[in-house]
């Protein structure tokens, strides 16, 4: 499957969505991108807090109550990342795009 | 628009991708779930580091240039978001959009 | 006062209490530096979570309830500090005095 | 050894160098709370960074050439959590002895 031939309306959706969500609550000017970027990674260390004494052989089968958590901090981390490409006007899709392309350029995969 | 008439393939499509570049390259045994987290958070402080001495307001019009840098680290954060949501099999769109529902009941909005 | 003539054992005490006490409950052989520095990135997490909605003025003021919360975030960074420093044979104030050295290069004063 | 016995000046005669060189610099006026707890966590991950490919056995026995770059950033985190400390009005080695008492209530240890 080509990454041209999707539909990109995924994240756009979501954004839509946390906009009003954001909008009815009155949150809006609280969402600066510093504030933001703060919030961000508060989100992303309650991530690293349930792998932090684990084996990496440990992290890759956790327990059911374990892995619900963690669904749920990765979601808040999507969220965050959502909401501060808005308020940054950022295309979240295309930039992640465009940072693989680069990145193929950077590390060649051998041949 | 609603969320449930969108196309769900733009997160699954950048996951694809990203899951060959890592195999093309002998990556995968790196990505851990403790690793992957350990590699989130270094970006989602990158991106912090652009706002640290901003104030809210500064940091809602940034410089062309600085906006470019932040818009890569964004990108690098969706990244190793994609991948870790891969190695621990959580679909990154319904997590994210059954927070959405979860926080909706947990701060309703003003009448 | 020069910083050459303090007595040098404060940091120290705290690195031999925090020894005997990771001893006492067999944690040693979770405090390998890798999984310290995710513990430290963690608490360090939990000090941002309280400013993330403040105001740069607000973050001066706070009340006292919230400060009490921050002394124990900030010691908590400090005691992973120190258990990091003490796996990786780091001498904490060496460190610190020797970075502040280069610093003062690096970043000359006016006059 | 008593943790009461020790000379507590070490954190303090640091504090002191670090406010003149900020005062010298005049930085003062960035070093709110929240701008210093993001700088700290910036620090933080820059720490994580090295660490994050490693497993937690190699990261016991890093190369000369890393563990020099990580003694910077160590040092790096203690000036900002001093520094932190400082316009909170918190004293950080009290604070590590409160926080190290509670956490032995907290978790006793075994017999």
């Amino acid at each position: 499957m080509s990454l041209d031939n999707v539909n990109h309306g995924e994240l756009l959706a979501l954004r839509d969505t946390l906009r009003s969500f954001a909008a009815a609550r009155g949150w809006q000017a609280y969402h600066t991108p510093k504030n933001l970027v703060m919030a961000l990674i508060v989100e992303a260390a309650e991530l690293v807090e349930h792998f932090q004494w684990l084996s990496g052989e440990e992290s890759l089968t956790l327990p059911a109550e374990k892995l619900t958590a963690v669904r749920e901090e990765v979601a808040d981390v999507l969220i965050y990342l959502i909401e501060l490409a808005d308020v940054l006007q950022i295309d979240l899709h295309a930039a992640a795009r465009d940072k693989i392309a680069r990145n193929a350029l950077k590390y060649p995969a051998p041949d």
